[in-house]
This record gives structure tokens, sequence and C-alpha cells, in this order.
């Protein structure tokens, strides 16, 4: 069986965990690593080619985008005119329609295909959504995060003067309603409360129940646990009070990196274009024989 | 808009509520309900054609199988035959993957579309099943059915001699063990215990903790609630203790006929040929447009 190559781009928390991934799925090979500095080389990556550019490697078949949201668009955008196949895990929510579209366009001129918004949230739960809308079409589905470290809260509390460290933690209150658990460190010089008033005045924080709190390592506090807790009760027909819950307790990168090789997968059965998860048949992301995965899993 | 035109074959429990789950959809308008008896016209009929066979009716789009699981292949290959797309909830495992090839191959040969073994189980949950395999491919799942009616462990005991009602209850015991708890009345004559012994050894039984309990009506306690419990700890990637859990309590035949109408409407949007609901696209469940959808649960 010739294995699908896979070249990493960007080597971060979520880069880190593509590679484990990647080493232990049985239909794929790494085709190299792409970092700004290539000579930093951790232990893990030395059989690995690791350079600046994936036009220095070869064959690749797909690229696993692994670098800051923001920096998705750019790369998928050159990487598909390529004729590689991409896969991201491009996070903010109220642009998927329009990165979508964007790379639909540059997909299809170039015959290949992009898989967007691929990780837990937007990505697996937004499956379970689609699915628990189509299954109970009346109703409200709840998302309650965590409790775990949201990254975007913890970069808008960094953002702030006074601030050394920062870990901002979101718990689920249930209904959708979240409290946010401020960890920081404070710069010498400024003064606790009016660095926690600030936090707590930003437009990250201001509509949610936020506590502040000081310590003396935010390192310390750090776990990539998280969890996620979805509940729908709603009509199906006419009929009330279906109640569906789905309910995880997970390794936050490790997660999402397991789901970028899952689409990196299906990418190679889908039509030229760019594809939400939920537009994918989920049998496309197993590996396996076909028809062995409907007897088993059906 | 032109509505999906479907006609309802077989008006048992689950068939009432297609009808109902029909009735709400925007999207699709009864072309008529296919019956043994098609004088038999309870009220909620009334608006509709009423028939014996799918022939006598007009410009059906798709032809929804609410007959006895045993029937779907016979109905299916006809109908298909016909040039109408069909969906089943077809839900013996062991045999899903042959009546996917047979229908497989009848469906290409006219240009149609059947959906097989959509239900909640095989169903709903096969979807469930394959994406958490996707995003944690080692590991456990266990499917935990209950506290709800067996269908096929209730007409088991139904054809032991001495049983003049039954219905026995399925109840989860976690990691897949279920206990059956049998609900009978005895034929005038019969000896309980003898009726028991003989329910504890049949197949169905023999192999669980089972309980025979005798009342005075079995009809008294019958409710159509069903429950599952859905639980896979397992690793993404190297990373080990990932855990999801699905969980549902709901109406069985209400939350069937929902899925039946959910595939009928994707059944429109796949090249011709048989599938079950893993190879589906959840988007194509959906009713509305599909960027607002993509927007909306992403």
């Amino acid at each position: 069986m010739k294995k699908i190559r896979a070249a990493i781009v960007g080597y971060g928390n979520i880069g880190k965990y593509v590679l484990e991934a990647l080493e232990v799925a049985p239909d794929f090979e790494v085709a190299g690593v792409i970092r700004r500095n290539p000579n930093d080389i951790p232990a893990e990556l030395k059989p690995y080619t690791v350079t600046d550019s994936i036009t220095k490697l070869e064959g690749v078949d797909v690229a696993i985008l692994a670098t800051p949201t923001r920096q998705v668009e750019h790369y998928a955008k050159e990487i598909l005119a390529m004729g590689i196949n991409t896969v991201d895990s491009f996070d903010i929510h109220t642009q998927i329609a329009d990165l979508r579209r964007t790379l639909d366009e540059v997909a299809k001129a170039h015959n290949t295909v992009a898989v967007i918004s691929a990780g837990w949230d937007p990505g697996s739960d937004s499956i379970v959504r689609a699915l628990l809308e189509a299954i109970v079409p009346k109703g409200i589905t709840y998302t309650n995060f965590g409790p775990g470290m949201s990254m975007g809260h913890t970069v808008a509390v960094k953002a702030i003067e006074g601030v050394k460290a920062a870990l901002s933690m979101t718990i689920p209150l249930g209904t959708g309603v979240h409290r946010r658990m401020v960890y920081i460190e404070v710069k010498e010089g400024y003064d606790f409360a009016q660095v926690a008033a600030a936090i707590k005045a930003d437009d990250y924080f201001a509509h949610d129940e936020t506590h502040v709190i000081q310590v003396e390592s935010v390192d310390a506090l750090k776990d990539m646990g998280h969890g996620v807790n979805l509940v729908r009760k709603g009509v199906s027909g006419k009929t009330q009070n279906q109640l569906i819950e789905f309910d995880m307790k997970i390794n936050n990168p490790a997660l999402t990196a397991q789901i970028l090789v899952a689409v990196a997968r299906a990418s190679f059965k889908q039509q030229p274009g760019a594809y939400t998860m939920i537009e994918l048949p989920v049998i496309d992301m197993l590996y396996g024989d076909r028809e062995s995965l409907i007897r088993r899993l059906v």
C-alpha cells in the first residue's frame, strides 16, 4: 500500500502531537516538518526532514497546517496551488464560511481538497451538533466548554498592561454560560487590583463572571486537559422531550492533532473543493476497508 | 420550492411517527400511505391517499419503509426499480453489509439511492461510533442500551409456549453487558415456573442475566422510551485516557421516524447507490441553506 505523505506545517503544541499521530497511523508517512527555524531540531524530529519551506520537500500529498489560526489562509492558498491537499483547524467561528469560500475556489482551480476547521470545536463537536439537529430538529443545543484552558482568553489577558504571565480557564456553568478563572503573575511595579480590574473590563471578560487570582507561578497550573458537554433537548417529529448529551474529557492538542490526521485521510476521498467536517462522510476519516468498517461500526 | 414527495410504506408504530415527522418537515409532502388493508383509515390519515400498492400513487420521490425489517429487502428492490429512492431502518446488524451490496446494485441500475439501516442503532449511534474511532483510534467502545423495550427479545418471549403477553426490557449494566427484565402474562393451564425456565433457556436469554416476572397486565407496563449510553476510552495519537460519552433518553419510534425523514432528504444529494448513515455527510440530512448551516453549526 502506498502511504499518504503528510507534511507538518508549524511545530508548536499541535504540530508535536500531529507528529505522534502520524507516527502511529498505519497509512501515513511523514514527508517533513516545516518550521521558521529549521535548525531547531529536537530529538523526536531527528529522523525527519526539517525545512523552512514546503517547496523543499518531495512528494507531499497533504499539508497539515498546525500554524496559528490567522496564518491558515495564507499557507492554505499557497499550498493548494502547488497541487497539495491541506487540512487545518481554523477556529474563528464567524469567519469559517468565508474561509471555506476562498479556499474552495483555490482548491477547485488546482484540483485539490482543503478540509477546514477540523479540530474538536469547530470540528467533531460540529458533527455532533449537526447530527443532533438532524435527529431532533426543534430545540436548543448548549455547548458547555471546559474545564480547560482557553487559548484566546489567555492571549487576551497577556496583552493587558502589568501582566507577566497568564492562564484563563473556562469553567462550564451550564446552558452555554461560562465562568472565567484567570490566574496571573503581575509584573513588578504594578498593582494587582488595578490589573485585575483592567482584565475584568476587557471585552473578552466583561460579559462573563470573571475571577482574577494572583499566583506565583502560572506555569505550575498549566494542564492541557479540556472538555465539552454538549446537550440538546428537543422535538423529533411532534414528540417532545428527546434528551441527548455528548461529553468529553480529553487532552486538547492530542485530540486536535488526531482529528487533523483523520481529515487528511478523508481529503483524498472528496471531489476538489473546500469542506468543513460536517460535509464529510464520517467513514472517510477512518483507516481500513470500507465494507469491514461498515460490518464493525454500523 | 418543490417539496419532496414521500410515501410511507407500512403504517405500524414507526409509520405513524413518520407521518408526524413529514407533517412538520418544511421540505416534504406526504404522497400517500401504503398498508395491507387500505380501508383501515384512522382519523390522522383522512387527508391522505391510503392504498395497498405504491404503483397507485403519483409522483413519489422517496419511499420511507416502515415495514418489519425482514420485508425491507423485498420492498426496497421493487421500489428502487421504479425509479424511487428508498430509506429503511433495517436492524439486523450482521446482515447490513449484504443488504447494502444487494441494494447498491439495484439502485445503480435504476439511477436511484437507497439509505439503509437508518434508525438510532444502527443509525445515528453508528455515526457516533465511527466518529469516536476516527478521533480516538485505539480503545474500546461500549454501547449500553436501555432502559427500554427490546422488540427482538419481546418477540422471542411471545414465541414460547404458555406466554400470553410479554415485554422484555433491556437494562444496561455497563461495558456492553445487559440485564433482561421479562414481564409476562401466563396462559391458563400453564405453570409460571416452567414457562420462566423455558424463557431463561432460550438462546435469546441464556447468555444474559434474565429475570422473569409474572404480571396481570403487560400492557400497563409498556412505554416507548428508550436510551443508549455509548462510551469510549482510548488513545489519540500516543496520548492515553481520552474519555468520550454519548447519552440519549428518547422516544424510540419518534426518533427512528425522524431519522428516516432526515436520510430521505439526504438521499437526494448522493450519487446512485446504497448507503449506510456513516457514508453520508451529516449536513445532507439537514433542511436549509448549506452556507447558513455551516455558519450556524460548525
